[in-house]
C-alpha cells in the first residue's frame, strides 16, 4: 500500500495523526481508565446538541456502522403495533426504509426528488392523514447527495402532530448544528468516522431519556438494542459486549480536537470553506454541481459527469487515486454524478492540491471541458 | 491515563506494537488497495481452518462485537421453521440462548455444569429426541470458565443426526487448530480481537457456502445479515455499510505476524506455555484452578477466590492495574472466581512479571496463603 492518501469521500474520513495515535496502546475494556473515556465520550457528545442528561437526554454509544446504529434505534423505538413514515430524499432515506421491511415493522415512505429538501408541510399532512404512524424519521444530510434537510422545521410538525421523531445525523453531527431539544428530537443517530473526525467502529444514538424508557420490551436484536446497551452503560459504565476500544480512544482524541477547532461551529465554517472552493475550482475545470447551493451542505458535494466522449469516472478515480486522492462514485438512481468530500482533517490546502491534481489528470486524459455556468 | 498496560483478560488482548502501528494510517473504504487488504483477510482466514473457496466455505466479516456476529449466524441461518439447540456449560452458551429468545427463535437448552465438557451423546441424544431441532450450536473454548469442548466429537453426533452446526469459537481460533470440514461445521465464528491478536471492531464467521445459501430470505436484521454481507463482498469486493478501517489494516498485519510465529499451532504452545507458567506460580501463591488440567484450555484461567478473610478481588485487581496488570472478574453463577488470560502478545516473562507483581500486592495487602495442592 502507498503510503499516503487523502480521503475526498463522505466517509471514513481523513483522521489526524494525532488521533491515530490515541489508538497505539490496548486498554481493558472493563478497567476504570476506560470506563473514564467512554463516559467523557457519552457526556460531550451531549454537549455538542446543546444538551445534557439534567436535561433529559442520554447518549448512547453502539458497536458496528452507522447503518447499524440507525437500525438499533428504528428496531428499539418502533412499538409493535406502530409505524415508521421516512421522508426520503436519498439513499439513506431509502436505507431506513429497508430497515423497516426486514424487521417487519409497517412503514409509510414519503419521497421526494433528490435535488429536492423534504418539505415539513409534507410530513405534517403524512401524519395528519395516518394516525397509525407512530414515529417519522428523516436524514439531516443526506449522503448521497450532500443535501441539508430542514429538521428542526420537520421535527416542528411532527411535534404539533404529537409523533416520535428520529433523525440520522451521520454526515451532519459536529459540522452542522443541531439543538436537539429545539428540533424535538427523540432519537439523532451518528457516527464516530465522520464530522467527528473519528475512525470507524462505532455510531451513536443520542435519544430523549423518557422516549428510551419507553422501549421496554419492543428490541428487535440483541446486539442492536439501545435501551439495553444504555442500562448496561448505566449499570456499571461498560459495554455489554466488547467495544472498539482504539476507536473509542481515537474519538475521545478527536472530541478534544474538536474543542480546540473551537467546536462545531468553527468546524462547519471550515467544511464550508473548503467546499467553496471546491465548487469554484471545479467550476473553472467544467463540473456542475447536482444541487442548487441552498440546498447543498458542505459535507460532499454531487457532481454531474460531463458528457465529454471520454470522460469516464473509474478513469479519472484511478488517475487520482495514483496520486493519493480519493473520491467517491454517485449513489443516485437518476442522474450520472461522482461525489467529492470536503470534511475531515482538510483544510484548503488540501482542496488546492486536489484541484491542481485533477487539472493534471484531466490533462493527461486529454479532457477539457468547457467551463460551467456558475 | 498512565501509558502501558498488559493485558491478563479474556479480550481485548495485548496486541503487538505492529499491529497497532498499522492504523496510523487512514485508507478508503471503497479504494482497490483496501479491497485487496480484505480480499487476502477473507482468504487467510479459510485457511486457518484448513479450508478454502474451493473446498466450499466462506469467510465473512461483519462489523461489531463477537455477540453480534453469533447473533448475525444465528438470525441468518434459522428458519422460520427451525429451532435451535444449544449445549451450554457456561456464560457464552447461555448468550446464544438470549439471542434465541430475541428474536423468537424456537430453541432448547442442553445444560451441563459450568466445571464439565459438552458431552457428544447429549447432544445426539437431544438431536434424536426432538426431530423439530434443525441447528446446534457450542461455544468452543468457554471464555467463562477456558473450558475447552469437543467440537469434532459434537460435530460427528450433529452430522450423525443431520442437522446444521454451528461453533463459537471466539476464544479458541487462532490457538487451537480448527478443521471445519472435519468437525464439519456449517457456521463458525470468532473475532479479531481474540487469538488472533488484533484489535476489536469487528467479527467473522467461517460458512459453508452450501448453507449461507440456503439461508435465502430468514435473515431478521439488515446490518446482521451474513447472506447479504457476503453477497455485498462478492460482487465488489466492499461491505455494504462502513467497515472498521483501521481495524483491518491493524487485523492484516496481525494475520502475517500469526504466519511469522509458526501458524495456530505455534500460536497455541505458546499459550499453552505461558498457561502452565502461570498454573504453576499461581499454585505456588495458594491458588487453585477451578477445572482440572484435562478440560483447561491456554486462553483464559479461572482461579477460585481463596477463603482468605482479608482477599477482596476488587482490590487484587486495583493493586494489579496501579502497576500496569489488567486481570478480570469471574463470570460464574455457582463458583466465586476471577479469571487470567494468558492470550495475547504475552510470553512467559510477561507471565513472571505479573506473578511478582501479584506476590508484591499480596504482601501489600498481608496476604498468605498456604500453597494450593497440585
Amino acid at each position: 500500500m502507498s503510503p499516503a492518501r487523502w480521503l475526498f469521500t463522505p466517509g471514513p474520513l481523513t483522521t489526524s495523526p494525532r488521533v491515530k495515535r490515541a489508538m497505539l496502546r490496548d486498554v481493558g475494556s472493563r478497567d476504570p481508565e476506560f470506563l473514564a473515556v467512554v463516559e467523557f465520550i457519552r457526556e460531550r457528545l451531549l454537549e455538542l446538541v446543546g444538551s445534557s442528561r439534567a436535561r433529559g437526554f442520554e447518549a448512547v454509544p453502539i458497536q458496528g456502522s452507522g447503518t447499524a446504529a440507525v437500525e438499533a434505534a428504528i428496531a428499539t423505538a418502533l412499538p409493535f403495533a406502530g409505524k415508521l413514515l421516512v421522508a426520503s430524499n436519498g439513499a439513506y432515506g431509502e436505507r431506513m426504509l429497508e430497515i423497516a421491511r426486514v424487521h417487519g415493522i409497517p412503514h409509510r415512505a414519503l419521497r421526494c426528488a433528490e435535488d429536492r429538501a423534504v418539505a415539513p408541510e409534507a410530513v405534517e399532512d403524512a401524519l395528519a392523514r395516518d394516525p397509525a404512524i407512530s414515529h417519522a424519521a428523516v436524514v439531516h444530510c443526506e449522503t448521497s447527495t450532500g443535501l441539508v434537510n430542514p429538521i428542526e422545521a420537520i421535527g416542528a410538525a411532527v411535534r404539533r402532530q404529537r409523533r416520535a421523531y428520529l433523525v440520522d445525523s451521520m454526515s451532519g453531527f459536529g459540522a452542522l448544528p443541531i439543538d436537539a431539544e429545539r428540533a424535538g428530537i427523540d432519537f439523532l443517530i451518528s457516527s464516530a468516522n465522520k464530522c467527528l473526525q473519528g475512525v470507524p467502529g462505532f455510531a451513536f444514538a443520542i435519544c430523549r431519556r423518557d422516549a428510551l424508557l419507553a422501549c421496554e420490551g419492543r428490541a428487535r436484536s440483541l446486539s442492536l438494542d439501545l435501551l439495553a446497551q444504555w442500562r448496561g452503560l448505566e449499570r456499571d459504565g461498560q459495554f455489554r459486549f466488547t467495544p472498539p476500544t482504539h476507536a473509542l480512544l481515537a474519538f475521545a482524541e478527536a472530541l478534544r480536537e474538536l474543542e480546540e477547532e473551537g467546536g462545531v461551529i468553527a468546524r462547519g465554517a471550515r467544511y464550508r470553506r473548503n467546499q467553496k472552493l471546491l465548487v469554484e475550482g471545479m467550476a473553472g475545470l467544467g463540473f456542475r454541481t447536482l444541487l442548487p447551493a441552498a440546498l447543498q451542505g458542505p459535507i460532499v458535494t454531487a457532481f454531474l459527469c460531463p458528457a465529454h466522449p471520454r470522460f469516464d469516472f473509474q478513469e479519472l478515480y484511478a488517475g487520482l487515486a495514483r496520486r493519493g486522492y480519493l473520491i467517491y462514485p454517485g449513489a443516485l438512481a437518476r442522474a450520472d454524478c461522482f461525489r467529492i468530500g470536503t470534511a475531515g482533517d482538510l483544510c484548503e490546502a488540501n482542496i488546492h492540491g486536489l484541484l491542481a491534481t485533477l487539472r493534471a489528470v484531466l490533462d493527461e486524459q486529454q479532457i477539457r471541458l468547457g467551463a460551467a455556468p456558475r
